[in-house]
């Protein structure tokens, strides 16, 4: 049996001391704690950590973190859409996304060439850097060979890449493979139909990355997911596990419920259901906004398994 | 300046009239209302109508409602997730999906063979009349040809089913091309990779999908939207609309808010800021179920419509 | 077991046959459908049907629709917040809101007199009127008594008005009390605090209208609750049903959800664990905005009454 | 200009240098820290805090942060509903609450004697010690007065506790009124019911101590509110503000939104139309769960606070 307990603060309170003492105060932080836990099991028992998230992510500085979790082998597989490919590559390129605020007006930013994502924006003269990018690297892609699967385009591009802090950077150094089952579904999607109406030949091979994300796990292998946010990055994942028997581990965080019946708010005990989450897994569900959450939970699952020498 | 009225029941009311009422009630019936004066006017306007769904709205019993109004010419263009495409197939073929609850036990549903989308149930018997209906279906396409695009595919499929309250069916009778950028992301990819395995030179080209969407408009043409629920089936037609100028007419319906800064949540105002909606344009953002929003706005629309003429 | 239906379009077509298509269509539009009969049940079981809503619904034209709902006694006992019990004086007054939008420039109304509540606006003017109202009405009360329950008072009030769209007038003349646990939370509170200052001997005396609201039920009689949204207008009729044995039938309609614990959101389920609703009750919880949910349901439900005389 | 900056890990990091980072990471964590910094101008600027939570956060261990807030003086008055006033007494007498999960099954919880608040449970034996302790205390209180207000009652209430982690101890001692608008919806007004039915000429004043709040500030003093999660206790404090000029500081912090019109879901930016708080006033709305949220943005604030020597 567990106990509520009083929060206190204590000065210079660290990230890890803080969620401990959030898994006994109440309702999400509960959830919090328990996500957390779960993260180090997966890591612990040596599982094959599916890791998905929504372009939005990228467009905030999670981007970064993102990166140093592959660094840290703490995301094995990655699923996600194409939007944050796009804005990962400007990113790496050195363009500055600017703070603003949900209530800007809308015409006024449009004047001014800003493109609003909630209370972010971004410049159009990032998509122009990111065309001029994108066209050098498809070029180069297809001196090698006419047709790709998504997973190694990025892999491909990641590797021209040279930033730290970049997801295809980090992703193509630690043999990280990306999945991207929409990869039309942006810029880089227009890119690559100007790029194919010029070079007839070049292909993208989408059936082909479904093979790759099928048989990069197995049946006998231990499978983790940490999903952020919803959408087809969260489904695809899943939908791999269920091929390969289930995934033992599973956090979703997101904002969305599961009234509506979306994919983007099934809970992880819908997943039973379907197999697509194994019956005795670890799970949890946070719902809330990941730009706070997931940072929170993964610096207490860090701090441990740094402790334990799991990573370092 | 309009003001809020008294709402009053009165014996026999049909939809029509109380929408009307509503519009004059507040919060989000008022927005319901706008919405659906947006639908008349996109109609009246003789624009391109894009229509976006997800695929928990093939599960429920709207589509057969989506099938009615690509016949009365109310979508003109259709961008969805392939779980509704497949879906649409089982029900064509005359699976039937049970009613559920939200709190079954998923443990329970499991050793039944039954999966749980929010409250409704998929019997696993479905997805294996779906595998060999699939089967057969890709056998005669590829007959036919080697490359195909998903929207062609969806059609071909289309002319082979016979449900009139099938969306593929009713599509293709009606010329209305369907996309879904993400053709893999579900059992659909599944079968594609098992025919692929067996014929290689099979093969499905996204990009020229991207073309076709692109394409199936232009500037000059006017251009309205219909979004219900978020996911790329919404990404992917407001970023044709944009590449061609910007809609004219846009109503999103989602429980998604933009809070969180994801691409399902943000609203018709946002998108004034990318051009992907023009500034002129009339648009309606309503929070809230689809599965109720939605057929009493468009009621409303259709009612009006069919009285001027516009539809019969 | 009942199946999934597909949904479809009639000229014409009345609200009642919509709802009754709707509960076969899944997600919330099932939810709605399943509140709908437990709406008919509690009157055909002739259940004290308590109903409870915010002050923001009396802001919105479904005030008009609230008193009909207590002319044809649908409502037995209410419990609301004291805005709404303004606003109903302001309306029966003839005072009107204007409709408005959610993104108005909230300075620019500050200086036009305006108040915002979402997308409606009330003018300062009206709560001029309702200070002059109050004043007299308070000193008429008066001389009648110095001590008054908040319930007493709302009666005495309705009994001064006239109009058949308000709530105070429709509930005094159907004997049915209005419970307000917070009656100085609002401009109210201000008239009452004035009016103590200038007649000390004025008392609200709420811990005589808990007794009354306790007492207004017993454990025999069956009991119903209607709540839509949530606050102290939802908790305090559950905490009389639960003094009183707990309610046979329950419906809860809002936007709130249950993640974050508040009262506003918990479900009826969450009640039985403390026998706020009876075990074997009938309840259902529909998340969604009340102003478009609640009338669908309930005109189903009237229609069915009337067809079989249980209303008139 | 302001941009987004990568969110970067270092081991052991503190809390306040994460809320530091997650001031550029995007969404509502730029929110959270923008709320911080209200905080801290607030107390800087000498303001008179109103301090704003619902029952459900002292049933969760946030009782106790809010505790050692009020003895930091960070809270000048208080504003909440009862169920608080009578777990933060339960908890006092050192009754403990377990955790469990939103899932559990509500009728099990009930033969069990256990009641739940999302995933906490509070036994019925609380429930009883709450009533002899009651009981007791009102004795006492009534032998020295018979007429109390809520506030004053809290108060005498509070000198008789002796725990730290108390919210009514801390405010008594610290001279912080509380205030509860509402002091019969719970089991506190059904034993103020029971004792006045013994002692006839036991009375509560709430009009008095609506001119308590009232008077409790000035149109001179700089006024602040933090609002966690809506209801009544939110709208009586900015009511008591608006009364008073309006605040110049103002955060709210809920998972409400504005979608329905309802109090709780109001933003910072609707309160400006109604002058409740001031124009140029520094303002933050933060969407989430306040049990994560509010900790790390007063976290952040007090080692900010501390390190400038205005608290110690």
């Amino acid at each position: 049996m567990e106990y509520i307990k009083d929060l206190k603060w204590k000065k210079g309170i660290n990230v890890k001391d803080l969620v401990e003492q959030l898994g006994n105060v109440g309702f999400q932080s509960i959830e919090l704690k328990r996500a957390s836990n779960v993260f180090e099991k997966m890591k612990m028992a040596g599982a094959k950590i599916f890791f998905t998230f929504t372009s939005n992510m990228v467009t905030s500085g999670l981007r970064g973190f993102f990166a140093q979790l592959i660094n840290l082998k703490m995301a094995n597989v990655i699923v996600t859409t194409v939007g944050g490919i796009e804005e990962d590559i400007m990113k790496a390129h050195g363009e500055k996304f600017q703070m603003g605020r949900f209530d800007l007006d809308d015409l006024e930013l449009k004047e001014k060439g800003l493109n609003r994502i909630g209370n972010l924006l971004i410049d159009n003269q990032s998509y122009l850097i990111l065309e001029d990018m994108l066209n050098e690297m498809l070029k180069k892609c297809y001196e090698k060979q006419k047709r790709w699967t998504p997973s190694e385009l990025f892999r491909e591009i990641g590797l021209m890449l040279n930033d730290e802090n970049s997801i295809l950077y980090q992703a193509a150094k630690n043999n990280v493979p990306i999945f991207c089952p929409a990869i039309t579904d942006g810029a880089f999607g227009f890119h690559l139909y100007m790029f194919q109406q010029k070079h007839p030949d070049f292909m993208i091979d989408v059936i082909q990355d479904f093979k790759n994300i099928v048989l990069c796990t197995s049946h006998d292998e231990k499978k983790g997911i940490i999903s952020l946010g919803g959408s087809i990055s969260k489904h695809h994942a899943i939908l791999a596990g269920l091929i390969n028997g289930g995934m033992e581990f599973a956090v979703y965080m997101t904002t969305a419920e599961q009234k509506s019946g979306s994919m983007s708010g099934a809970t992880t005990r819908e997943a039973k259901s379907w197999g697509k989450i194994k019956d005795e897994s670890d799970a949890a569900t946070v719902i809330g906004d990941v730009s706070i959450l997931f940072p929170l939970a993964m610096i207490h699952a860090l701090e441990n398994l740094i402790e334990n020498k799991i990573i370092n």
